[in-house]
């Protein structure tokens, strides 16, 4: 029997795969599993954009330009003009979602064994996409207690090594909510300068942003031309991540023409996608501001609820719709598995992703868990108050006293 | 500025590329251009697939489960199952397009530096995908003169090192129309057992065979259990290309959770393509006698009409709708250009890919072009008469008496 690659081997599970099987076993068993482990939001996509696709008037389902359709991304030009970002329609790539366009970013931009620094906690796939194209990520630690604000220049400086040609962000972040100031984005715009780096942004949150905050792109970032590249995704903002349309937003022509060649490759991003995508570009203004103050809304919840419970710290995220928190616990994977496992209150149980998985460190993040607030008010309230109950109940609970003594232990 | 990656510079330009701007000139210009160049069919998506896009009934386009829906994986197995292929919906991975099914197989299955053996001439972006893993692609020439027959199985043997971990075949092929003969699978799964090697098998054009000849799987070879890949796609079958839905299939399950680990990371395949190929199980089978009927009209006129023409050698394809043509002309790629740039008739032109972009062995199919017969019969006519006299006004034409001579000074 032929071996598997190496590289195959070495591909991370998802953070939450361990546990779906647990999951799956306590919705069998009756119970209702709520789920703040994935970010599948239940906001309605926009009816414009549902309404082409019911109207589709086509007889043969056919490829797209490789980059995606031009009328799409004229549109798509327009559409990041009105947010400050100065592109035309040659320089988006539109991809199989924003994960592809990670992958064209990563294998045109960095070789193997290059090294991009990356904040962590960070979305745990850029692990699988960093190792498809051999690519080291260096994590820079952000930390909770500090709400994930971006570390001083020192510490970036610590991290360049010769080897060192990007510096990747997510912003608004996933798993941390966090929304770089502009301040931020200009020490990271110095540093690239300084040291002749690639600065890749996952922006597929910009519309999530919150509390009068404002979203700056690295696009609009001056004299970043050569440097900054820009990862979008249809999937949040229209509540369409089935749709599986992204882009590769860059001014660079060479990192654009380099993208192509693996666009070409892989012939055409989706069709229908892209026709949902098309029509969702006239999304009205009020639909973003009923999503947002619903997230709004549930954020206020999750979180004034989350930190109203004994022991439990959480930053209030000011942009996407994650949460990071601190449980008074040992170990955040086995209190999920246990949540799930062995308790129920009205007989309900949450299922949440453990924080290990979006830390490069090892050994952080053990006591923390990612919570998406992408259910409706009532769920996210029965949520908060299982949650309550089983951090009483659970026999690993550790008591705030003890938690510097734990965490020196790791 | 930053450099953009040595695998981005290394990423071959597809053998079409070139000629793209030529043909848009010629187009500009008034010319009609007759694109016998690319794989896209003008035939009518199924209705049934049309129909359940148009009545799509979410709110929320929401993701899939990583590996597809499992009602349509199981539907898949169904489909599969009266294939010949015994496999079941936990064997399958639903992938962007035939593309993902292949860079999944690649990743999954071999190592950097890895030698795989593919008969020549191949699908182009084979190529792309290898560079992509890092893989090494190993030619096996077939010859146009044998009808692109699969060579002894010396042959095989010849090229076989210790860094050989695959064979990939495509049946039936693209570009050569080729169907393999149960006995040339039957050598393939000897040579695959005795070395143990995976063979990768790029079904795509599974239902496209003629004079009834009948499609083997490599999935339905006794023993090859662990060793068989089998690579599929709805673009061709259903003539929906831009659904971008495919598939990975087989029955060794180290490879299905390998690959699902590079699923996992990209989160979903499109959730309107597999709607649409769900729906298209139900393809009557009226649809696809319709489809091959037209094909076989097809390919008759092309093949008999390029054999007609003074000078031009077209073996005749069992299979898929590709044919490869050899031209009384010192170079195709300048031919192809040539009848672009400065030539008409009728105020036509022909747009075809020269084949070397197909051919992994420096210096062949110099002479030769690929042809795709997938427009309607009175353009396929048109084609071959403003071909006809193409070569005759073609200042580079050489004559069959000096083809002996110019292959060899290659």
């Amino acid at each position: 029997m032929p071996f598997i690659s190496k590289k195959g081997y070495a591909m991370p599970e998802s953070p939450i795969r361990k546990l779906v099987p647990f999951a799956e076993k306590a919705i069998k068993s009756g119970k209702e599993v709520i789920h703040l482990n994935i970010g599948q939001p239940d906001i309605e996509t926009p009816e414009v954009a549902l309404n082409a696709i019911k109207n589709l008037d086509r007889h043969v389902i056919e490829y797209s330009h490789s980059a995606g359709f031009e009328s799409y991304r004229r549109g798509l030009a327009n559409y990041y003009q009105n947010h400050g970002m100065m592109v035309n329609h040659n320089q988006i790539i539109v991809t199989n979602g924003g994960s592809e366009a990670i992958t064209f970013a990563m294998m045109s931009c960095f070789n193997a064994e290059d090294e991009i620094i990356v904040p962590e906690p960070f979305y745990a796939n850029y692990n699988s996409f960093a190792l498809q194209a051999g690519v080291h990520l260096k994590p820079l630690t952000c930390y909770l207690e500090e709400s994930y604000a971006l570390p001083a220049v020192e510490k970036f400086e610590e991290l360049i090594t010769s080897r060192t040609r990007g510096i990747m962000i997510c912003n608004p972040g996933n798993p941390t909510g966090y929304l770089y100031t502009k301040e931020e984005l200009e020490l990271l715009r110095q540093i690239v300068l300084k040291h002749d780096l690639f600065l890749v942004a996952d922006e597929v949150y910009r519309e999530f942003c919150y509390d009068g905050k404002v979203h700056h792109s690295v696009l609009s970032l001056e004299g970043l031309e050569s440097n900054a590249i820009v990862v979008d995704s249809v999937s949040k903002r229209y509540s369409m991540c089935g749709a599986r349309v992204g882009a590769l937003v860059s001014k660079n022509p060479e990192v654009i023409s380099t993208a192509m060649k693996f666009a070409q490759a892989r012939l055409s991003p989706p069709t229908i996608g892209q026709i949902a995508g098309e029509a969702a570009l006239d999304t009205p203004p009020s639909y973003f501001q009923n999503v947002k103050d619903e997230y709004v809304t549930r954020r206020d919840i999750m979180v004034n609820g989350l930190n109203a419970i004994d022991g439990v710290g959480c930053p209030m995220p000011g942009g996407a719709f994650y949460a990071m928190a601190k449980l008074p616990v040992d170990d955040a994977e086995k209190f999920c598995q246990w949540m799930l496992e062995d308790f129920s209150y009205k007989n309900a149980t949450v299922m949440m992703a453990p924080a290990q998985g979006f830390y490069a460190t090892k050994g952080l993040g053990k006591d923390e868990v990612r919570i998406a607030y992408v259910l409706e008010q009532n769920k996210l309230k029965l949520a908060l108050e299982v949650l309550e109950h089983a951090l009483k109940e659970y026999p690993g609970r550790i008591e705030i006293a003890d938690r510097a003594e734990s965490v020196e232990s790791i």
